[in-house]
């Protein structure tokens, strides 16, 4: 029964295809669909539920850093892209251009944002004159269009959604500061909201955002032990300040040019919870993101009135109680619900049949264990208010186990290619040269994700790569 | 001093150039700033927050009528515009193309979604099997892309932010129940929400959406006695499902084409909020969405202390009964900060100054009538609730008044012209023909907006423009 109840979801094996497992997730839960044009896709009711929740989650952690919504065209012109060296080689490949209206051809070509660095500093060069208009802290929900060879759902299509925060400031510590806190504001969403362990760092000269002076980024590890970047805050200097003549007339009566950060995260969050916490039943959602918390299933309530009413009635004290609850009164068997609701990752499932009743108990199981318990029905509210919270400590604690038991120390190549081809991350010590990098990358589709916390002692080391002093501790791991 | 300090704000007068009034209000409260391509604007964070307290409203509405949220691409197949003649029709000529990738060209080119029936079509033919997928109920909030010629903030630009429900159901009555259903929704939004009166009926066949059997509108007015079309609802039979090939399995055992409606508001919705409620002294806001409702202003705090703690705490205990509020502490006159609020539409103004603290009062000026009282501060928060809700059926009162009072029935082509040129909508007697509409547009540059909810004894009337027997009772008015 179990064996034939679980092949209902039809998904691959995780163990033996995460790929095809991946894919089958995100489709059979309804998560999301492809779009009609290659690389594009549609988030689904219950995909962007999950969505929204992060919204609000990450919404409510900017305005209480003093950051407010705005919204910038996403038409920009080709001219502003190629203002700043490094951002026009890094994004010009991947942008969409717009030529024509109807059968007219425009007389500038535009492109579909990449990202807002451009279109945003030609405002701030209006709206910034005087350092009382500093520091300017504006963040945007958008969609934004890179157009990507190799696309996968979530991680990689042609148009995402994201936020992406753009500030300002008199100094450079200061947006300097600003992409470091950015950083801690991502990393409290992932651990509390995501479950989500994450690495947090600086990134290399190689990886960094096109036109920033340093990118910090946050790394998930997945269950295969590949990376997902999963956010990152870019400290850009005054390079998009002078690109754009974003000046402002300081204090002691000079003009200065501003310093600038920036910063997002996308839906790409989604794909890292689903390859993070998903095991072969499916996906496992954390509970401050599941857009249902708690399911309810009547059993046998076709031929008791009493179940279906009861069932009914804990439904209604869920919602009340501010859980976000379902009530299946579908004609389908326990065994076909089960299945259904543990691929969606719905955290807690509350049964209740006539025997239940009679013992005046229900049962209840928590997804992330598979663990069932019995428990009286004047309990339920409670009960599942804890287990909510209970659910999310072991999600982001077995996550962190996985993570911790998957970094290797590594100090040569050879041990660096069994390290990755055994799923793990490596704990490195590197040179700095980017030659080092390309090699790796070349040998083993490895890439520096973040430096180390801890760079102590780092010259009495010597390159995992070429074997010269070291000059960095640094993670390399292959990366979504 | 009053007259000076009024100048501070420097909009232009409303009574003699309501065209600039418009812009000046938009530019000056820091609602929006023009784009750096001609006819895009960029939302700041005024207007922004505006538009977030709208949507939330709209949505919660929504999800009570069983709309879900989803997201479709941006990019759609130019092919899939044309499978729906009305519809290519309407929206070709200013649809964007997207045509390049980086230096690639692509395969097939790409318009930017002036709307999503045709995108979403094609998902719901592969998502509607059965009558037990029905009704679908989807519901997305997008930006959209329509080139328009002659632009103008919030009311008409390239780019706008919307939400478009697209619903579908077994049958065509279910779906234009659909229509007539959300714009009973669109109403209480602009009603109870935005304090805006709006006409609300059926859209003549030259008026209505490209490629819907039914449009239905309502329509609002301006102080300018012009009409805005603040929303639509359309019942789309099946033209949607035959060009898209959207069939279920009915449970009679035959496979039948769906029956659809869409049905969308924008953020001219913004648009028609500063032209209904603005007035000589700036904006003037619903209190539902205002980003502020209550600004606090200390006066002398510089001077005093006690002033400037007992407004920190009038503030803090206005946030925490959950009103929006706002502390002016700034360096500035109090002068310049009324223009300021007032400019602004804050719709409370609590000022407290050194007298007033002696003697434990406030004084509280609402924006919609310039009233001032005073009041002890012990009664500030439980007044300031009471005022914004008096507040809001003031301006609905006052705008419903002015709406009633510049309806003007018309019953030829003279008195349509004079009742038009006085600012006034006519309620007119029409023939149906669209030669008649052809030449009122031509003389008047006026519309038929809505036909009006009272249809009896038309055929004992004659067309206002042709003299023929009358077939409907109709609105006529210039629009935006």
């Amino acid at each position: 029964m179990a064996g034939s109840d679980r092949f209902v979801n039809q998904i691959a094996d995780i163990n033996t295809d995460y790929t095809k497992w991946y894919t089958d997730v995100c489709l059979k839960s309804e998560l999301c669909d492809y779009g009609p044009v290659k690389g594009t896709m549609v988030f689904r009711p219950y995909g962007y539920a999950i969505w929204e929740n992060i919204q609000a989650e990450a919404d409510k952690r900017f305005k209480a850093h003093g950051v407010v919504n705005a919204y910038f065209p996403m038409l920009i012109p080709m001219s502003f892209l190629t203002r700043e060296a490094e951002h026009v080689e890094g994004f010009a490949p991947e942008v969409a251009t717009v030529t024509h209206v109807g059968e007219t051809e425009l007389s500038e070509k535009l492109v579909l944002r990449p990202t807002s660095e451009t279109v945003i500093g030609n405002m701030y060069s209006k709206w910034i004159g005087s350092y009382r208009d500093l520091p300017l802290k504006l963040n945007q929900w958008a969609n934004v269009v890179r157009w990507e060879k190799t696309t996968r759902p979530f991680l990689r299509t042609s148009e995402f959604l994201w936020q992406e925060g753009h500030t300002a400031f008199a100094t450079g510590e200061e947006a300097n500061n600003d992409a470091l806190e950015m950083m801690e504001v991502y990393k409290d969403l992932a651990n509390n909201v995501l479950c989500l362990p994450v690495l947090t760092g600086k990134k290399s000269e190689k990886e960094k955002f096109a036109g920033a002076v340093a990118t910090y980024g946050m790394e998930a590890m997945m269950k295969d032990g590949k990376s997902l970047q999963a956010g990152t805050t870019h400290y850009l200097g005054d390079n998009f300040a002078k690109a754009f003549d974003i000046k402002f007339l300081d204090s002691d009566g000079t003009h200065k040019y501003v310093y600038q950060a920036s910063w997002g995260v996308s839906t790409r969050l989604i794909g890292a919870i689903i390859m993070a916490h998903g095991d072969e039943r499916g996906l496992c959602l954390p509970p401050a993101v599941a857009p249902i918390q708690a399911v309810v299933i009547p059993i046998g309530a076709a031929k008791n009135q009493a179940v279906a009413d009861k069932t009914k009635e804990i439904f209604k004290a869920l919602e009340k109680a501010g859980i976000r609850a379902h009530l299946d009164e579908r004609d389908l068997s326990p065994g076909f619900k089960f299945n259904h609701w543990e691929l969606r990752g719905v955290p807690v499932r509350i049964e209740l049949g006539g025997r239940d009743l009679e013992a005046g108990v229900v049962t209840v199981c928590r997804r992330d264990t598979g663990e069932k318990t019995a428990m009286p029905i004047a309990d339920v509210i409670k009960n599942t208010k804890k287990l909510l919270k209970d659910i999310a400590k072991n999600m982001l604690r077995k996550a962190d186990e996985f993570t911790k038991s998957h970094i290797v120390p590594v100090n040569d190549m050879a041990e660096m290619g069994s390290a990755l081809d055994g799923g793990n991350f490596c704990d490195a010590y590197w040179c700095g040269e980017e030659g080092c990098e390309d090699k790796i990358k070349q040998e083993f589709s490895a890439t520096t994700r973040v430096f180390h916390s801890d760079q102590k002692n780092v010259h009495s080391h010597t390159c995992v790569c070429c074997g010269k002093k070291a000059k960095h501790r640094i993670y390399f791991a292959r990366a979504y």
